[in-house]
């Protein structure tokens, strides 16, 4: 493989116009679209126009005449078309973190009796903190029930509240098989909530086609809403009415401005609202959806494994003997839109690559990852981060001292 | 009171200045900066900045090298010094009504045996529905006891946990007397919970000199954050190691890159932070606190109550027997910015006087806000504002049947 056959790929690549709808600088290969996606050149006159025309010339009347307020159910439709599900099923608000705590105590009212939420070792670490926080507030009735990825089908029985999973494992990419898990899960009335912070705009998702209850996701990686951009939380219908949001706040209620004294639940996926939303960040989300609606996600999944592939057989081809090991599945289908590859020193080789513009990220303790973004990623950019990869490892470049001190976020 | 001697108020106004420092449109007054403030001309640029510098060209590394990460901590310290709170006490984070569940649920946590939430009938809708998700959650140990705002102090007993309050009421703009309530309730064994969503900006706070335990409030008000701004929360020093949050994302974690399989809470007030934050929302929000802390606040505060001593003055003289009637109090010591008139068609009017570039807001079911912001608001505003009030009133314009229907917003 030579970098011209690269150079030859994104020449036949349909969707490679895509790249000159975001702003990647000069200099920057981005492999880190998964942690916070490129920014999308429509954003910066978006958000102008949000900033200067709506709330600045607009004032309080925008929340009408410029839809501030339709913005959460009119985002979550539209990220709804990315997922598999239908309108009046997503709705953008909030966190992830704070989405997901909403869906498992909704959830667990609805399964008196069931005291576990199965989930497994390997889950990104803030959806088991948002487990435990609500466990340790509802007192001692419920619990955490943590098993390997292997275990998690025989770890199923009519105690499990809520099966919780992250649909793209965030560290080695490995994509579980959702509609299997579901169906196993509902075999036993147990209900599914799936982490899709790594799918959306990554891999394919059909939550409706898997029957799947609960979901959350967030806006800021391969949707490319920006940093800390709102996340979104999906619900089935058929389980709308029964579900209640533990932070029911006024943005939830029935009726917002009637300003009743006690709380009356919206209709539908709206009464999972709570407070204000962010109007500039929840706006700039939703250029990026909008871009991405544009796209035949088919294509773009067809893309994302082939960067992938071509990643990996890079690697066997080039850096045999330099001590690093694929930590992702080699299978293309089972595989997110990312590769992680094991190395003793992963943090220092990372911080020595992104020295030299090759910007991937580090999970500890040993993994470096790399997110391909089918929107911008060219092939040949995977040449060439493999390039530098190389160099870094054969001149020992991640050696030098000042690769060794931590970054805040690292 | 003539336009002239208003305009000569403006001209003596020692504030005047700070008015170029928002981009107000033309042919607008504008009285609701209690319910959204007006932009600040540099949070243009600077958004447009963190857009293209900080998101475009420095991607994920700017979560280090612009301190995006730093920004709920940053901006945190910077409201404490509006409100009489230290550094380390005071976190930009999420919404006012989520950040309110995590105080009353960490708060009732240190206050076992003891079963109520005490609060007023008037205190603001959210504040109330959040309350009672809370309990609802909670199943069964606790209550909300809400009575009138007169009976509050002989409410107290052993057997309420927190007292909940908002400072500044909404629809009258009455201010409570926090430092002798949170006496009382200290007397008691009771925590005290403020809301400041219409003080920070408006009225003087000192929350340590007043004793406080707890406090919320909302960043797009008088701070002038911008649509659906974050907010913050407050816990005093003394608390901070004892208080823990149910919402334990790992943006609150001690060690949120370490990927830990157990939730370990921050020190102090970071463990209040759940996901991650939305940072263009936080950084525009950033530029209107940091224009705050340019101003003398008892500057502020005195402008704030001659816009308001004159604008009754003004209702007084010139509304006489057009059927409205003061419902804020006429002593400016207990009025926050604002002041609320009631009027049978109070929403018509509003909207009436909406249509002709006044532009304040309707409360169920018969007020009319009016919100001065000492940045910002001119005196003659006050005087054009009521000239064109008085000109709806009489000439009965607001029964022109378009100003019947109800937007969703009011």
């Amino acid at each position: 493989m030579d970098r011209e056959t690269c150079l030859s790929f994104d020449r036949q690549d349909p969707l490679a116009a895509m790249r000159e709808a975001f702003a990647i600088p000069d200099g920057v290969i981005y492999l880190d679209g998964n942690s916070l996606g490129a920014l999308p050149r429509q954003t910066v006159q978006r958000i102008d126009q949000v900033i200067t025309e709506e709330w600045g010339a607009g004032l309080i009347r925008s929340w009408n005449n410029a839809h501030w307020i339709d913005a959460p159910a009119r985002l979550g439709d539209k990220i709804a078309r990315l997922i598999g599900a239908r309108a009046g099923e997503v709705i953008v608000a909030d966190s992830t973190s704070v989405n997901l705590f909403k869906l498992l105590a909704g959830g667990l009212r609805l399964q008196p009796g069931r005291h576990f939420i199965l989930t497994e070792a390997a889950n990104f670490p803030t959806d088991l903190y948002i487990a435990q926080g609500l466990i340790e507030l509802l007192e001692g009735n419920h619990a955490l029930r943590v098993v390997e990825r292997a275990e998690l089908e025989r770890a199923l029985d009519g105690s499990v509240a809520i099966l919780m999973l992250t649909h793209v494992d965030y560290g080695s990419g490995e994509i579980h098989d959702m509609r299997r898990l579901t169906s196993a899960a509902r075999k036993h009335g147990t209900l599914t909530l799936w982490d899709l912070s790594h799918s959306a705009g990554a891999v394919p998702v059909d939550l409706n086609a898997s029957q799947v209850d609960l979901a959350i996701g967030c806006g800021y990686k391969y949707l490319n809403g920006g940093p800390g951009a709102p996340a979104y939380l999906f619900i089935a219908s058929a389980l709308q009415e029964a579900m209640r949001s533990p932070l029911s706040g006024w943005m939830g209620h029935a009726a917002p401005f009637a300003f009743e004294p006690d709380y009356r639940p919206a209709q539908g996926i709206a009464r999972q609202l709570a407070g204000s939303p962010p109007i500039l960040s929840m706006l700039a989300l939703e250029v990026a959806v909008d871009l991405w609606l544009t796209v035949n996600q088919q294509e773009a999944r067809r893309k994302s494994m082939a960067l992938g592939d071509l990643f990996i057989k890079l690697v066997d081809e080039t850096l045999r003997d330099l001590a690093v090991e694929v930590a992702s599945p080699r299978e293309a289908q089972i595989r997110g839109s990312q590769v992680s590859l094991r190395h003793k020193q992963a943090y220092r080789v990372m911080r020595a690559l992104i020295d030299r513009g090759v910007i991937g990220d580090f999970r500890t303790p040993d993994l470096m990852r790399f997110g391909f973004a089918s929107l911008y990623t060219r092939y040949v950019d995977i040449f060439d981060a493999i390039s530098c990869l190389r160099e870094v490892l054969i001149t020992r470049a991640w050696q030098r001292p000042e690769y060794a001190t931590r970054l805040t976020v690292t």
